[in-house]
């Protein structure tokens, strides 16, 4: 088990009705003036918006509605967020929605502590001395950034979409009531489940060996994400299957599944070029095509991982005699329940060519510059051969 | 699931030499004058305590030496210590040690800043308003309470052993080096190992239903001790087990296992009156004679969630046709285990008579004024009858 740090200081407030407790939870850390930010009509059409503002108000907060957090959050919205809230004095960012407001919000806490371009993080020139707090209430299960210390922005001018971690991005508080999600789609509610499980599914193939209790309590999140995902998929107001892929969301990325591993999100890397490329794709449905690429493309390198995955999580029988078939078939099953839960789990069905394989992977690795480390180090070519698989 | 909060400030910082670090870490928060709290002379024999104050000395953090802990830690030094941090200006209280040290840390914390006597607390007449700020450097792996809310506290005058839970007890930092575990002799593991895996189980063995993902963790942990806690009896020495049950030990009692149910640990407030009333019965060592007795009593109230834990823990094949015998065969299972790895299953290993058995009930119940809830509500009788069955 290697060394490591494990920090979630967020504090949850999960279950029935907590969204409307907001204002009383904002007012016990002292904040009077916040920012309510949000993405699209979505909480003003199914009542969540009029909940939450008629709790601030209920409890004396004074909130700047400031709505227009898209899918991909654009740096320009995190910019405009940041001034409004140097010139209106906010003490507090609340996002209400799902990854894309949420890391809306943390770019903006950190721009209103900053004089330049929050651009400056995401490339990692600078790192963030400060930030606001932010708050979540949470109307998606899948990014986990409600209790993450990453955040994901798109800069549209570069055509570049980049995240990084800091301390700063862990939100003081992250409301989560799973009813909130039963008006999610099926679509949506599929790329959550992917999302979810490729957060654990990236820490728990890493290169680091003897970690049986991180591997186990990573397992046991994917397996239930597995069971949640059918039964919220079938029935969109299980309010126990919409519940536990709400926590596994929170736990897939707060760090939890990776505790004693290295990390690196190949995946992820992988599938930002993808929807930063072509943004009509949504980031689950990336990952969903994506990730059986990858494993049928680096399985060979660590059969033992796989057999391990293919056994502990689909309960497939471990083949003595020839490993990489076991190794295999935990990959189709995988690939099969994407597809099941209606994910598309090749490029065509994104209506994505091979126009820019190799366009993508230059910017992965930034020309060459970088190497996604791993059992097998991907570069430039082994990423062209992996949209290739994708195909 | 029922609705819960889940909290865990305290960052945690694992893995080897990670001890060596402490007054780095404690100037980072700004601290320079605190009270280094320890038990017997352990710290001393294997070079910990050297190697920390040698830290402390190297960041220039002035530290006020107040060793003294002792298992069961005693009212009588914490009042003695708070009185000390209050005379010296102390920012901030380090244990050095396992459970008896940070309990006894987080109550001189408490008492510190309180005009009062922290047994206020222990009764539940106040509640804390502030605490100084508690650091860890744990050198035990078994109680939890390096990330935990809770301290348990003895009063001799009253013959009362306490616990109480307070978010002011939640430690601001846990050091958590596996090989100072090393020297932890076969009977202090086993105790570890017992009350870890009973840290779990109390939560798992509640009433509430519905909470998958949380069951599936919880049994993960549990699984993971039992295997860890093997090789670490075997082999003192294996880094991988003893910090497998040093992240277990932690990750049992910080409310994770618990997440969506409802918890009351009845074997521990059993225990609880075992260990105040036999000064000489180690905590983990009278959990492992109540458990099984108290599963004994028990479970044909929720023969499920028994069969449940045989299967899931134990591997145990269900029977349909008699699930009782299933339910019974994981608490035997579990009862084989603890004698495997040397602790004791009765009282009478313990040397304890049934000379109290009436007296420690009424204790444990306030003479009647409370039950013990759970699927089956415990007043002095049904605990008399468990320390029978644990004779």
């Amino acid at each position: 088990m290697l060394n490591f740090e494990f920090f979630t200081p967020t504090k949850m407030i999960f279950g029935k009705d907590t969204h409307k407790r907001v204002g009383e939870v904002i007012k016990s850390y002292g904040f009077h003036k916040i920012m309510l930010h949000y993405g699209g009509g979505s909480i003003q059409k199914n009542g969540v918006y009029e909940q939450v503002t008629a709790s601030l108000k209920d409890a004396g907060i004074d909130y700047l509605d400031f709505g227009g957090a898209e899918p991909n959050p654009k740096l320009e919205l995190v910019e405009k967020g940041a001034q409004l809230c140097k010139d209106h004095g906010v003490e507090l960012v609340l996002a209400v929605g799902g990854g894309s407001a949420i890391d809306s919000a943390k770019e903006i806490a950190v721009g209103a502590c900053y004089d330049g371009s929050t651009w400056d993080f995401s490339t990692k020139a600078k790192t963030p001395r400060a930030a606001l707090p932010v708050g979540v209430i949470l109307t998606l299960s899948a990014s986990g950034s409600e209790m993450s210390a990453s955040a994901v922005i798109t800069n549209e001018k570069l055509g570049l979409k980049r995240g990084y971690n800091s301390e700063f991005h862990r939100p003081l508080f992250s409301i989560c009531n799973p009813e909130l999600t039963f008006t999610v789609n099926k679509f949506q509610t599929g790329c959550g489940i992917v999302d979810i499980s490729m957060h654990t599914l990236e820490r728990y193939f890493s290169k680091s060996p003897d970690t049986p209790l991180t591997d186990a309590i990573a397992e046991s999140v994917v397996r239930q994400t597995i069971a949640a995902g059918r039964r919220a998929i079938k029935n969109p107001e299980d309010y126990d299957a919409r519940a536990d892929l709400m926590w596994a969301s929170s736990l897939s990325h707060n760090d939890l599944t990776g505790c004693g591993r290295e990390t690196f999100m190949a995946c992820h890397q992988i599938e930002h070029e993808l929807s930063g490329k072509y943004d009509f794709v949504a980031h689950g449905a990336g990952l969903s095509v994506i990730f059986p690429a990858w494993a049928k493309y680096v399985y060979k390198h660590n059969v033992p991982r796989f057999v391990q995955f293919a056994n502990k999580v689909w309960d497939i029988p471990v083949s003595q005699e020839n490993p990489e078939e076991t190794a295999l078939a935990g990959i189709l099953a995988t690939e099969r329940y994407f597809a099941e839960i209606g994910m598309p789990v090749r490029l065509s069905q994104l209506n994505v060519g091979d126009e820019a394989f190799y366009e993508m992977a230059e910017k992965c690795t930034e020309s060459g510059g970088r190497t996604l480390p791993g059992w097998l180090p991907l570069n430039t070519k082994e990423i062209v051969d992996i949209f290739e698989l994708a195909k």
